[in-house]
């Protein structure tokens, strides 16, 4: 089907801080010409730490663009060049304060298909080691541990909402028959 | 945690086909200044279609931002004032030509916590009628059918990434033991 869309034009409208905005125009198969939205994101990486105990470390932190706090699993933006994986588990450690060897691949999303390309690769962490919580200095992070029953209960409740959170627990929930 | 930071202005950068571009000046609790980005979004609607045979009907269609063709379940915009699970069932019957008496919620999803305010309520479908799909004019969509084991296996596997739709079909396992 792709061969059908053929976009004309990618104009950039503003710059921003961890995305930028653009103006596709894009012709339709039907002949018409559309304009439609495009977000470019650098992509993200995020991890499921899970300690000895089955409880899921997260972090709640105050989310402007919805003006209230959340609960997420640790996440971030990638810093230029580098792997998914490495991010993850640098994330997990600067959110934390925890650390991993390995972080084993689970699920990749796109937060938002219809207008923006951004891909978070999430990863899990088990065997977590103690180690050294450091945050952006703009960044306020409280670092909280549930069940994995009492995020799938959150979730059906739709008290936890995050798109990534929600896919990632329910994903290891799956996989691992928890 | 919420208190902490007060957002001083909000500032439309860009009006586009589907979201609304803004900067937020934001007065972080350390006193620094900064300019966050805030996508606005109207919201969403979405649905689980489950066939008498257990197989979930998807939506094949060309993604611009992605550049190829994705896997997704049913979904859309909501209408001014309209319901969720209203504009659920209406994308269902226009996307995949199957109607149904009664959305089941399921989940809510927050897409992109970090900067959008974008919500996708989530519903199930089953007991589907033979309806009439009618596509937008610019839209154009192909109906295919996959069971939950399969689905499972694409999200693994990283062929089908869409976050609602990993989001959804695992909530719909975990849910109701598939």
């Amino acid at each position: 089907m792709a061969e059908e869309f053929k976009r004309i034009k990618r104009e950039l409208v503003a710059k921003g801080h961890i995305l930028d905005y653009y103006h596709d125009t894009m012709l339709i198969p039907n002949g018409h010409v559309a304009v439609w939205d495009f977000i470019q994101h650098n992509g993200a990486a995020a991890i499921v730490p899970v300690r000895s105990d089955g409880k899921i470390l997260m972090v709640r932190q105050y989310r402007n663009a919805l003006d209230r706090d959340t609960i997420e699993i640790p996440a971030g933006g990638l810093n230029p060049g580098e792997p998914t994986d490495a991010a993850a588990l640098r994330e997990l450690e600067e959110e934390t304060g925890y650390r991993c060897e390995r972080a084993e691949f689970l699920i990749s999303i796109r937060t938002t298909a219809a207008y923006s390309n951004e891909k978070i690769d999430i990863y899990l962490a088990r065997d977590l080691i103690p180690g050294h919580q450091h945050l952006d200095e703009d960044e306020y992070i409280n670092v909280e541990a549930y069940s994995v029953e009492e995020l799938k209960k959150m979730i059906y409740q739709g008290t936890l909402q995050d798109a990534k959170t929600v896919a990632a627990v329910m994903a290891y929930a799956v996989k691992y028959g928890k």
